[in-house]
């Protein structure tokens, strides 16, 4: 288990799915940062289940509760603990699952590790652990928007095959994000999305897709070569996220197949450094240059999908099992506000990493 | 600057293409591992320059020296120290460096960050900084193959528009890889391959390219959920290669545009746990599984190019530079022995990890 | 901050006097471990306050509640979330110590880092952050018993110039320690130490005291060379507790007044190795060697009395404070069992580390 | 093996004293700070052998090389790479070190541990090790001399029986403490302990010491809470020193026989806050208050001597041992400038996290 991120601004997420309650712990940030419960519920409720016919059945109010670290409405530079009580679990037949391995689902590869397992639900890695990362992101983010006016925006950029149309970043709104059930700010695009999800729900099936994030005002200087380059973090924190396999900057594998003369990006400058084009994402030799964070990261479809599947059993019995469950169709319709919250986090940690070098 | 990687298992590189030597220190080896100055050197001639028209023309030998760690023959278990002498520095005149920021370059990003850069050469940004690791990484795959047989295959799967057509893992072989000159193991893409690279070449440009990398014989129970899961370190070492913009595991970016029906991978036993298709890359829920690793990462183009570009300078003039120095035309071609040194390194790091849980 | 202890077996802890709650996340506990909050509750009990007249009035029963890691009586492997909430906090009147510093308390210093601080207690200065540390410690203890028989014994040496009479190893008992008001097994010494601290509490004042540390059944190769030699984990572990000062093990101070000829401990082989006298207090070039540690650390006196004293105020005036609240006159009497749980998780992430080497 | 220290400002040190050299990188060393070969060199001429007969009569210059990280006399902000090559080993007979462990020593320990050994010499408890502590620690040194003003004065306060008597600070000078043999400033105790190791090395014996720190110019506000506390870190750093086995600081044990009206430092504030006295040793609630640093260290007589001990085999024989080499006679009179340098390496660290606090 390594359940703690970053440096000097860090986070320790706990909990699973069917325990008590998950949480977090930030250590590391600043004092004299304004922070209220508030502050956190908001992201916590643009993460949280029940939203809608495309997300899971599964309703819990994921009320957070701040244990330490503030006081009169500001942090003390001590650790804050965040708990979320668990709620709607359901004291389901547990005897499948006890049972047989849900095909790509961590059944089997955490019994291959701890030999140990609470079956009952996703263990770690079920999405509620994220609960943790989006309460964290929430106070990295008010540090970031305090020091830096740091914004972060991230929304489905894909959903199976349908597209959202490329954007310029200053025509992305939030408002516009979240105006649609899937968190697509291109409306036909959007509509087209939803009727995908479901029609994979309606079919037993889950279905995949791609979030793209954009930071603005991010401040130049950031990334620690040469194994905490900015875009060595921001993928290992991508990749962290229950179900994302894949991770880009800038123009990413379109880069692999350009010339260096198109995939340049000219610098002037007018006042301060600047490049014409951001085919870099934001980030040259793993450190930002005050241009736009670009990214975009890939979900697989969800594990659990009401079929019978052929898998195996925990005595090496070869069969077949149809899982039950509440889920989310696509998990890429609730993983904006995830993908926001762990760039927060590395951005945090790498702009204290940065004051140091401010003799 | 963040230059140690990994928690057990560690490697510390140091030095810059400019500088006298760089090296590495790798910690935590285990003691009585088989380790000679041969078995590193061997890895460190797949990548070092000045191997045929399409790499740059810098020649060095890159001799490797062992300076502790290693006695008669055999890891100790204390810290193995690399040294590799810097020989073929041109006394060029470097003026216009000094002046105006390469595009696309670390120049720029460099001076936001640190106020103060050796500005001869690529600095920390350059890939002779990957000697330390493809050094630290020849430890890793000696132990790793005297505990598990693990084995590391990567090769040039695309450059530009010319694709390597898929192969199945057991039909790929490093000796075709090696035979060609680009490291694509089919003749025929091989050679359209390198036409493309001396192309760009020809025409004072450069291309980018895309590296696939193999891993058999994976131990399963590796990965640390939640944020040092496999995927998620594997996406941290790689996107911490110079050039490197993208990366994914298994399907991918293709499994964003899936159904769960036709990415699971439906689970059988047959003595041991396996799956039947392996859409995963061979990580579910950030924990390896058994089946083999795959993975892909995505290479910009070089960044300097034999061409005049816009570009400003450090007083903030705006100009133009025509960039000079050798240069490969393709990293993507000197890259696959250094993203196999990364992944045995993230791999060893998980192994000794893993290692507590067997009580 | 850096409220995070350990490489492997790490420990977090959080809260502050004054909050809701305090709290601890232990993460890298391997899986299969028989842990109930029974288990921890018993060490808690022990370190709680309101244990008679030697101890501070503060009366609070500790309950420790397991939020996550734990299934069927078992842990996980996953994180372990230990909350235990804030009950006796009286409504004071804090005017006072929101204004001036407490001499040789941590005010000041929170100040001078932080510049803002939760003034109604000591914050994470406080010995109620140590409850996480006795939670954590529980685990580890389970951990070290199960797998090694690991036994952790401290007891009070000394409180002002009252003196324990050294004892054998074999001679000091769980039951002594625990029979005696103060943790003195020798019931002369504690008989006089009790009226030491009682004199010092009559007279408006606090004393200080040293506590010993014997550790039997210790696994031999846990200590890494060099900056984590079993030495170094063991004097950062207790000079991070609260009012502690200095730290020795082995002969320690009295060390630098011997001879190699008087120091030297013999070794000799009966099966295993072992040494005839334990100068080295079981640790030998940084790494257990299987004999018993034995470590001392020295306690100040409690900063807050109850006599007026001259200080400053947060705005630079000079003046006299009278600090009011309830505190222990002695903080050493409450400290054994910190003390062991701090040694407990030492040696569990060191166990962890070293399992690496046995291929 | 765990060969790095600190977070943001770290050292990894490597070598063994019969390998072919010994080193050490700093990583994350801010950009800008002068350093040159003769500003590491001035620190290793204090710590090296061959000094008079009060030292071991290995004789080697110890000539420092800088690798990397440093242009046109400052450095870069990227890894300092330091050699120094190992010169004056004896082809000896190692036959019965390889053979019989020597009491005290790290051998059997090491066996123990790593199952294999390079048994010509001490290792990595040599203290040929500390070489690179040294070399980091000049540049800790020069990066808080420029950013603090702040010095470093260690000196020998006792060898066996014969104690330096107590300054104040402001009449310790580096001149008296290096213008003695034994490097105590006062000439009277210099002369008696000078007579007390040399009556040791006639005696084929060898001695214990303390050594005493004193810090000045400490910026307030460094320690992180509550694992990272200023005196934690420097007791690890203290006790990660061959041979040490105690650290005080302040009062230290001494503390542990006071009243709290005895112990207290009464603040007052002339401009800045300061304390009347100073038992906490500048380090109060584990953040420095701005006083000096003091501490004291202890340390072992060395463990090679030349009289015939009773030991063990690796074969599980008893017998005797005659231990031969050439060694110290007292580890205390080298050990001041490592003392400096291992406070330095703790103090520039703790500087580079507390500067996120300014925001």
């Amino acid at each position: 288990m390594s359940s703690t991120f970053g440096k000097i601004f860090t986070v320790t997420t706990w909990g699973e799915s069917h325990g008590l309650a998950v949480g977090a712990v930030v250590d590391g940030c600043p004092a004299g940062i304004p922070l209220t419960e508030a502050d956190v519920q908001e992201f916590l409720d643009r993460r949280r289940p029940g939203q809608g016919a495309v997300t899971t059945a599964r309703n819990e109010k994921d009320q957070v509760k701040i244990l330490s670290g503030v006081f009169e409405g500001k942090t003390t530079g001590t650790p804050i603990s965040f708990v979320v009580f668990n709620e709607d679990q359901h004291s389901a037949d547990y005897s499948d699952v006890q049972k047989w391995y849900r095909p790509s689902h961590a059944d089997l590869s955490y019994d291959l590790k701890y030999g140990f397992r609470d079956y009952r639900g996703g263990g770690r890695s079920s999405a509620r652990e994220t609960i943790g990362r989006v309460a964290a992101g929430a106070v990295a983010r008010k540090f970031l928007e305090k020091v830096a006016g740091t914004e972060f925006l991230a929304w489905v950029s894909s959903i199976g095959d349908v597209d959202c149309p490329t954007f310029n970043a200053s025509d992305i709104s939030r408002e516009a994000i979240e105006a649609s059930a899937v968190r697509c700010p291109d409306k036909d695009a959007s509509a087209r999305m939803e009727a995908a999800i479901l029609d994979a729900k309606k079919n037993a099936d889950s279905i995949g897709g791609v979030v793209s994030l954009l930071v603005k005002n991010v401040p130049a200087g950031l990334g620690e070569p040469v194994f905490d380059r900015l875009d060595a973090l921001l993928a290992q924190a991508m990749l962290s996220i229950p179900a994302s396999k894949g991770f880009e900057i800038g123009s990413g594998f379109a880069a692999a197949r350009m010339k260096g003369s198109e995939h340049n990006d000219d610098i002037f400058f007018d006042g301060a450094f600047h490049t014409r084009t951001n085919n870099a994402g934001g980030s040259v030799g793993g450190i930002s240059n005050g241009e736009n964070i670009f990214c975009r990261i890939a979900f697989k479809p969800t594990a659990t999908i009401a079929q019978s599947q052929k898998t195996a059993s925990r005595d090496g019995e070869n069969g077949e099992l149809l899982a039950k469950g509440r889920h989310d169709p696509c998990v890429a319709v609730r993983a904006p506000v995830i993908v926001e919250s762990m760039a927060a986090l590395v951005l945090a940690d790498l702009y204290l990493q940065q004051k140091r070098q401010s003799l």
